[in-house]
């Protein structure tokens, strides 16, 4: 019998039409689909395991994840065999050997996400904003007021790098986690009609960046100042928290390693 | 009774779920959508002009149409209305009063077309090739080789412009219609892991653009020279084409009309 070797893949998705990454009963996720067409592919039940839980409707450049398996497969004809069966919606970017001892979540050294707004120009409202939409945009950005002051969103975004307790900016914290994460940077950029959020931590809590892009969008839009966010994250309080951002928008770019710098994966996808 | 009054439309879609452009009995249309919220909005039917007749599939930023009605709705309004009952794959982008003559596809000056190419990065063969579409890019690329020679596909492109029979590149030659179109421009442009297509013409024939892309592709694949192109064009042969590639990767980027210069929609949507 030959020996268990472990396997990296870099992998992407569109998540409107997944559960999310996560295995669960009966549903449609990204982590499933990857189980089931690797267990066709080698003929045995594989266990995948990802460097982030992403939910329901959100998108993926570049997560990456690992498994073990027995076979003897090189890994061009593995790579080929698995997008062969997955669905068009999620393919393997990527497939090599693991370095020795590496794990997808435990190795990562950081995450970076993207969140992409559209800007709407016109109409006043959630609705009128959200109406405002563009049909090829409906499935990866969401929708705010045109008018949003963006330099008063980037004060806010500087404002919220470096090592702090994100409380304040998780939907439920997690039993035995710790809240204090280490924001690498967090930048607005301007593209047409819109602006991208990218930011890199070594973690992410639950919700996190939702969150954090609708504190910004809250800044944007005068609901709040840029000058209010430390005290915000000092109240540790998620209830005082601002509303987050629906799935959509939200996009896992990268996740980098601690076995030397690898790339940005170029944008667009 | 009110005078009758036209407007026009500057219309963007997701050409993926639709049957076209052109309304057909039973299908699911552009042209049916926005007549239905037309109708729904003003109370009686009305019938909508479009620039260009889009295949299934076919995507567009900036398709123009008109229509008459007898209302007094101010445009803003009349544009919030439609919006709202519209499915999210259709937006109006603007609506405005009509200069006095305007007719969408009559008046219209030259159209420009983009066709989306994603360069795969391995994988030998058609179906391998397809296998490496990234997932959020399936419903607006078609994949192709990622050797593909960009400086022949230009050479090839630059031998299209001008005022030529294009009966070598259309799909089907609709009786008392002539072959001859002015194509102002072809830029073969790069963009990550990608090329864009973009042409420019007083009017396309039926199928010309998928089919002038088909023979870059040729050419950039190694199947034909560029020199090749002006005894193909000069045959005017249909036969002797190139096969047309799928609707998914074009997109109708503007019309613009004799009105005046309009600036370029911006990219992305």
């Amino acid at each position: 019998m030959a020996a268990l070797r472990r396997r990296r893949l870099t992998v992407a998705y569109d998540g409107t039409d997944f559960s999310g990454w996560q295995v669960q009963p009966g549903r449609r996720t990204v982590q499933g689909s990857l189980e089931e067409a690797l267990e066709r592919t080698l003929g045995s039940p594989v266990r995948v395991f990802g460097a982030g839980r992403t939910d329901a409707g959100v998108h993926a450049l570049g997560q990456v994840a690992h498994f073990d398996a027995e076979d003897e497969l090189p890994e061009a004809r593995l790579l080929a065999a698995l997008n062969s069966r997955l669905p068009p919606d999620v393919r393997v970017r990527e497939l090599r050997e693991a370095a020795p001892g590496f794990h997808a979540l435990r190795s990562a050294r950081d995450k970076t996400y993207v969140y992409q707004l559209h800007l709407a120009a016109g109409g006043c409202g959630r609705r009128a904003v959200e109406a405002q939409l563009p049909p090829l945009r409906r499935r990866t950005f969401h929708a705010i007021p045109g008018a949003a002051d963006v330099a008063a969103m980037r004060a806010a975004a500087r404002l919220l790098v470096g090592k702090r307790d994100f409380t304040a900016l998780s939907k439920v914290m997690e039993a035995g986690r710790s809240p204090v994460k280490t924001l690498h940077a967090v930048r607005v950029l301007r593209i047409p009609h819109g602006l991208r959020v990218v930011a890199t931590a070594d973690g992410f809590l639950y919700g996190m960046m939702r969150l954090l892009c609708g504190l910004l969008v809250q800044v944007g839009t005068g609901r709040r100042r840029p000058e209010d966010v430390p005290a915000l994250l000092a109240a540790a309080d998620r209830s005082r928290g601002p509303p987050a951002l629906p799935a959509q928008g939200l996009l896992l770019l990268r996740v980098r390693y601690g076995t030397g710098p690898r790339g940005l994966i170029s944008w667009p996808p």
